[in-house]
């Protein structure tokens, strides 16, 4: 393996011929699309180099990134011991199938065990894997996915065959399997919520219970004639979606959920009004739950939940509609929780991590969030780090590797200490990024 | 002069070992300084290439980029007629100098006819530069400056003798002159501000008054004991801080300003709460003033500026103290003007031009602001460019140039349709954008 140094700057200039060939130009002028929005902006992510690649960042300088490819959009990672008393990464395709990764290695045979009737179509399929806090003993896995509704058609027809009458969404669901050590065995659904195009992130608590959630999307975009907000799906107690749920580990209800008992709403809510969340992580010095939420055109948010809580969406926030106007008149109001940071404009976050290894002294408890934006020429996904006082008050935001022009779906600290990213592409890779020196 | 092909990836690669060398490693761990603010980070902008650049951006595949070096920080610019026929740029320098560039090339040679009390110093200096709108008749040429307090010392000593006293700030002061061709003559001071480290820009109305920002900075950024924001001065109508006022030609007080003979209001306010007001530009299709602003950490705004307005500073906002506290806990007021735009994390916003040219029909009409960020590996240095629909609410932003890592503090559409930026940096620079193909 040859080693590129790479200066911070950087770039790739031997493959930017390539990428000048796959980018097309855009049509037309800047108004061209509905009579409102702008056109789309068409432009590739760019191939990563093989790596292992020498990077500076602000504190720490330089990283070095290891790239391991071969992954088709990944999703999502959890890691196993391995029988050398090291661990392995398995890593979620959301087309819908379990890889693993030991060494830097990718397994080109999939992980057998997965449920069926994954349904991977838009941005659903299959989604998040969580180990039980008791793994060490009960060696059981969590993940969530779309499952085909029953008498549905297999989402994507064959090559050549048409695309047919499109499918219904596949339903958010909660599996429970165990890992033997080389496959998932003893799979079953352990809850299942709505039918969603909409993502699920799970995450286990101090307490052994999870919170899983449950996107919602967009409101109508026309102003005249919308649904009230305040009664839209997120809003309303009686429906899962845009939401956290809080489970047992086996997928039943805790008796001390904050609506147990509650007329009118569903006692597996943790807290309301969310948008579509892409990320979970526990704070590690308070072990509060923080999320990561994707707005619509601005207003990305990071929160700090807490039980019974609503967080406003789509009543409350800070972005707009693809055609321009506000989502919501007010961006904040009296009883619904304002968001620890947000983004205005987006950067379609994704994976949530607080770093608290001793490989990076100067990130220390720093938070760690993926950025998936499109529409930007170069491609603007990047890994934004946080860095808080101690009243968890924002003190700065670092875009770092936006050299590489990827975009992060997930964000991970692996046992040894490194850093593990996934980028959000069909040529995905897995990122393990430790100090260059 | 040779043409760099670079396909909107790349960069630089010549220059990453310099630029290594240049830039010292950060001290310290992620809390390390006075018990809470995160350490600065210390990237020099890389050198620019000579140029031209060919790059690849959202909608215009590609742009060509001439460059002028030779400018030290580098502050505003100004189009005039050349003997040719054609149009010379004078460029103001913060530390006192008015250059010229004719046909790409910057005379080594500054303007004659400055005033001689220029204070150069922190943020503060040779500002802003206009022309009177019948400049084509009169001549007459506005610049806006910190002018040396009389009997203070001048703020730089020389190398080697120390700092001394540190000089009383210079007070913003808009003066105006006569372009003779040559130089400027008849120079007169004809409004005298306030003393402030922070900037002035001036803008044209189209009823031949003038609008002149006068900057505010932060309150005491402790929470405990600070001076009720509502009475700080930006919010205060005895005081010129944090406002921008509406001026004659000749720098009296029109008639018609929105507070004229209402007692405890400076007559020249046209609009009150502002922070630093670092770009203005008229809207082409509406007339509205349109203006931007810095903000603390987070929270810098685009702002339709409606006379007798008060836009919130710093009792509404969307920034932090540098510590970390929100500096206002309401992000609105029903009483207070929200932001047309705002950015949360800041890109420290300068330079502001609507684009109405021929040359670029994709961007016609699209608002450009050049972003000075520092503080993220590689640079965050941008041209951020928005897309607005029929009612002006914002469709999209992209931001431009980030390949280049160069602070940009000024923006302006020149009589031959491109659009020309200015560097914030001590090794500054012109570029001049015309479409590539």
């Amino acid at each position: 393996m040859r080693t590129l140094i790479l200066s911070g700057v950087v770039m790739f200039l031997a493959v930017t011929a390539i990428v000048a060939q796959q980018a097309p130009a855009p049509a037309g002028g800047g108004r061209g699309r509905g009579g409102g929005a702008p056109p789309g902006i068409n432009w590739p992510s760019p191939p990563l180099a093989d790596g292992p690649l020498m990077i500076d960042t602000g504190l720490v300088r330089p990283i070095k990134i290891a790239i391991t490819k071969g992954l088709r959009q990944p999703w999502s990672m959890a890691f196993v011991p391995d029988a050398a008393g090291g661990f392995a990464t398995l890593v979620t395709e959301r087309g819908g199938k379990l890889r693993i990764i030991r060494n830097g290695v990718l397994d080109p045979t999939p992980i057998d065990g997965l449920p069926a009737d994954i349904q991977a179509s838009g941005l659903a399929g299959l989604m998040d894997i969580q180990l039980h806090p008791k793994f060490a003993d009960n060696k059981l896995v969590y993940i969530t996915y779309h499952k085909r509704q029953a008498g549905a058609a297999p989402a994507a027809p064959p090559a050549g065959q048409g695309r047919g009458a499109p499918a219904p969404p596949g339903v958010i669901t909660l599996v429970r399997g165990r890992w033997d050590g080389t496959k998932l065995v003893d799979v079953k659904d352990i809850f299942t919520a709505i039918p969603s195009g909409n993502a699920s992130r799970i995450l286990f608590l101090r307490d052994g219970t999870l919170v899983m959630s449950v996107g919602y999307g967009d409101p109508p975009q026309a102003n005249d004639g919308n649904p009230n907000p305040e009664t839209m799906p997120p809003q309303d107690p009686k429906e899962l979606a845009g939401k956290t749920l809080r489970l047992k580990d086996d997928g039943t209800v805790p008796a001390d959920n904050p609506f147990v008992g509650k007329a009118g709403y569903r006692p597996e809510i943790y807290t309301l009004g969310h948008r579509n969340i892409l990320g979970l992580a526990i704070n590690p010095v308070t072990g509060a739950v923080w999320s990561v939420e994707n707005g619509p055109n601005g207003g990305d948010e990071v929160n700090e939940l807490m039980p019974g809580r609503n967080y406003g969406w789509p009543v409350v926030g800070n972005g707009r509609f693809y055609l321009g106007p506000r989502v919501s008149v007010d961006p904040f109001r009296q009883n619904m929780e304002p968001p620890v940071a947000f983004w205005v404009p987006a950067i379609a976050p994704s994976g949530l991590a607080f770093y608290t290894g001793d490989r990076f002294p100067q990130w220390k408890n720093n938070l760690f969030v993926g950025g998936m934006r499109q529409g930007e020429v170069p491609r603007s996904g990047h890994l934004e780090r946080f860095d808080f006082n101690d009243k968890w008050e924002e003190l700065h935001r670092e875009g770092m590797l936006r050299e590489l022009q990827q975009r992060i779906r997930d964000v991970r600290q692996a046992p040894d200490g490194a850093l593990y990213l996934l980028t959000a592409e069909d040529n995905g890779a897995l990122l393990r990024i430790e100090p260059g020196s």
